[in-house]
């Protein structure tokens, strides 16, 4: 295997750009910004921001201009903190949130084109996702977190695209990430886990910025016999199926097949699964809260294991509960971020369903391929007077199966940009970033931002 | 076992400070400093500054101030790029140059006063080699860079301490340092070695700053199931052993027992008892190089696994060569930074000793107590006229069982200096140093520093 020239060679001459992966691209892009611009009053970001640097680059929903990496870091922690961006199943983990900030500072940095940055975002995304096709579920395994071991080799590839370098110097750019890769997922349900993200997003910045000025690292720091695949995966060389896994990059696009999944509620990826399918049950059914008797959700062991608050304490611990969602939605309450709080937790009407439902452990669920993710929830309703309902929900709404349509995905931008852009403002952005191919220079649509 | 708790209480109240452990603190401190002088000219910190911000600390040896975090990772790559700082055994690493630049910038940023500093970094380096003592062994055996995976935690202890968190800031401090932790040794040999250092250092400064500001960390990110302990070095919970390890912080200080190496030669330390053996054999029995035939020198596995480089084609890898070193001093030249470049690895006398020293592989020195760190060498020369002379070195000259005199260190120090302060500066700083507990504030000793 040569995994680290291989990529180094992608970056400098990439598949072609579908359509198709331009669309979905420009998609990721306009949630995970609504993300941004949602969590950009969150206290981990006004933390965050005290340990910064100003420069030129935009913190979405903010008026501070930072420094190109901080600016990185900052909006990797805006993004993730509630929640809201999309997941992959290729890296069990968050394939948007930890490389665009990246991208982002140094596109606005270098001044590049809404097309640059679109491309810059696919390598990215796509080397983050191939490396965790390879890795990742060891890496799960382990404990440690997915998203944040990953997508820092792949932020860097991505800038190292925007910024032009050459081959070998994208090679020392994978291979300085490689070296700054970390996360444990010991810091679940903590701020940490956020900063895992940010400092993805600044360690892929810096990594190709420390390259392009001429800093050196191994040529095989990735799959080198002390390299990034044994020290944290525990994986020697496995030429074929390593080999074929990244000669695919850019062919099969991951952000085509198997897709990212975009979020519709500001919880656990986890829990989507089960409420989708909950949801689904009681909406064709037209059941009430006082029609039912009991709410089951069978799940497989990684599913399972993420979700641990089923009766949550705390809006951080209600993100894990599928009970709470559901009660949100019996009650008639938005499943958004302002109702994640302990007054709407203790509701009796919200307890009431929290206390019907009931997660249990489905085996048949536990060891599928990877583009299954964390594997399909199979639902029960049971009903007072003994009717009962079951549905089996493979993939949440949001998964390429079942995409959210681009109106619906504006209503939820709309929605995440409220508190922080006028209506009008909000719709310029939407707009700006759904025909990004067609700006000259993205600090136009940064300026937009905040 | 409560690791994480029990370094937070040891930083909330710190064991006395000896005097022994002052002195050697302060002999650290001078002499990586001068490291940091030395190394301020290097490529690589040239490059490194091209991807900082403007700030208040100093970078020693140059004119530009920093920020703080771009001070410590600065300087962390200054004070390592020329292998002329010391060494531990105790985690198989670096133990002066990873936490002193984020003390240094977080001392210059608050004005503390040279005896805080002395302190917090007796308790950063203690904590380093005492977590090195737990989990070092398993680490390098695994292929990581031991220094770099567990001094960013010992730094952030070190940042705690002088910032004086409380008890539950320093814990999350910890618990976000334990999330950064990052290098791969397959990158040893090129500059992002030194990238690994000077990010322990602003990893340190940076997750103190966090954790100041109010980010939170899990409790356990240390020690819990998906922790530190266990995603880098496979380590669970082995309740006494390490218990009475972390429960010793503070009462036999690491820096007194085992104790750092100090470096009289600017090469890897694996080299370092090899050749002062060989030196001490060639100077004792007055043996010219005309009158040698063969030097040989048996080593444990951990020492040959570093020094793959007998024959050296340039200043890099002459770095990991006992034949290039001896030979330099059988040609009467200085075991020094100037001499380590192509020219002087060709003259034909050089590589005349180069060609008659060989390493072999001696099996009672592989596995040794910790305290031992690489282990010993065994040196033999045999002369053309058939006279046999053998040594056995057990520690290096620098070692605390052979320690360089403060006169000697002075002397490291002004050569180390030479290029960048005037000799009455140099001493003045030195005498500074040496005095630090005398000085109210640091940024006095900063200001000697260029």
């Amino acid at each position: 295997m040569e995994l680290q020239r291989m990529i180094a060679r992608f970056v400098a001459e990439p598949a072609p750009f579908t359509q198709q992966a331009l669309y979905l691209a420009r998609r990721s892009i306009l949630d995970t910004m609504g993300a941004m611009i949602a969590g950009s009053e969150t206290a981990a970001v006004r933390q965050a921001l005290t340990v910064t640097e100003g420069g030129g680059c935009t913190v979405p929903g903010r008026s501070e201009k930072l420094c190109g990496r901080d600016a990185a870091f900052v909006n990797g922690i805006s993004g993730h903190e509630l929640e809201l961006d999309d997941t992959s199943s290729s890296n069990l983990g968050h394939p948007t949130v930890a490389v665009l900030p990246a991208l982002l500072a140094i596109g606005e940095e270098t001044g590049c084109s809404g097309r640059l940055l679109l491309e810059g975002f696919l390598i990215a995304t796509e080397v983050t996702c191939k490396l965790g096709r390879i890795c990742a579920k060891r890496l799960h395994a382990k404990g440690w977190h997915c998203s944040s071991v990953t997508a820092g080799i792949g932020a860097a590839a991505g800038c190292a695209y925007l910024l032009g370098l050459s081959q070998e110097q994208t090679s020392h750019a994978l291979g300085i990430a490689a070296s700054m890769a970390s996360g444990l997922r010991e810091n679940f349900g903590t701020q940490t886990k956020s900063i895992h993200i940010g400092k993805c997003a600044e360690d892929g910045y810096r990594a190709a910025r420390l390259a392009q000025a001429g800093f050196t690292s191994s040529t095989v720091a990735l799959e080198g016999k002390e390299g990034f695949l044994y020290e944290y995966a525990d994986l020697r060389e496995e030429g074929d199926e390593f080999h074929r896994i990244m000669a695919s990059m850019g062919h099969d696009w991951d952000i085509c097949a198997p897709g990212f999944t975009l979020k519709r509620w500001p919880s656990c990826s986890s829990t989507h699964r089960p409420v989708d399918g909950i949801m689904e049950l009681i909406r064709i059914n037209q059941l009430s809260a006082a029609e039912i008797e009991s709410i089951r959700a069978g799940l497989g062991i990684s599913a399972l294991r993420e979700l641990v608050t089923p009766n949550p304490a705390d809006g951080e611990e209600a993100k894990f509960s599928v009970g709470f969602q559901i009660g949100l939605y019996l009650t008639g309450r938005a499943n958004a971020p302002e109702n994640y709080n302990r007054e709407t937790i203790r509701l009796p009407e919200v307890q009431n369903i929290i206390r019907r439902t009931e997660l249990y452990h489905e085996p048949q669920y536990d060891n599928l391929p990877s583009d299954a993710g964390v594997g399909p929830a199979f639902v029960t309703i049971r009903c007072k007077d003994g009717r009962t309902f079951i549905k089996e929900r493979a993939f949440p709404v949001g998964h390429l199966s079942d995409p959210i349509p681009d109106e619906e995905l504006r209503k939820k931008f709309f929605i995440c940009t409220a508190a922080k852009l006028t209506p009008e403002r909000a719709r310029a952005l939407a707009d700006a970033i759904m025909a990004l191919e067609l700006l000259e220079n993205i600090r136009t649509l940064m300026a937009m931002t905040h």
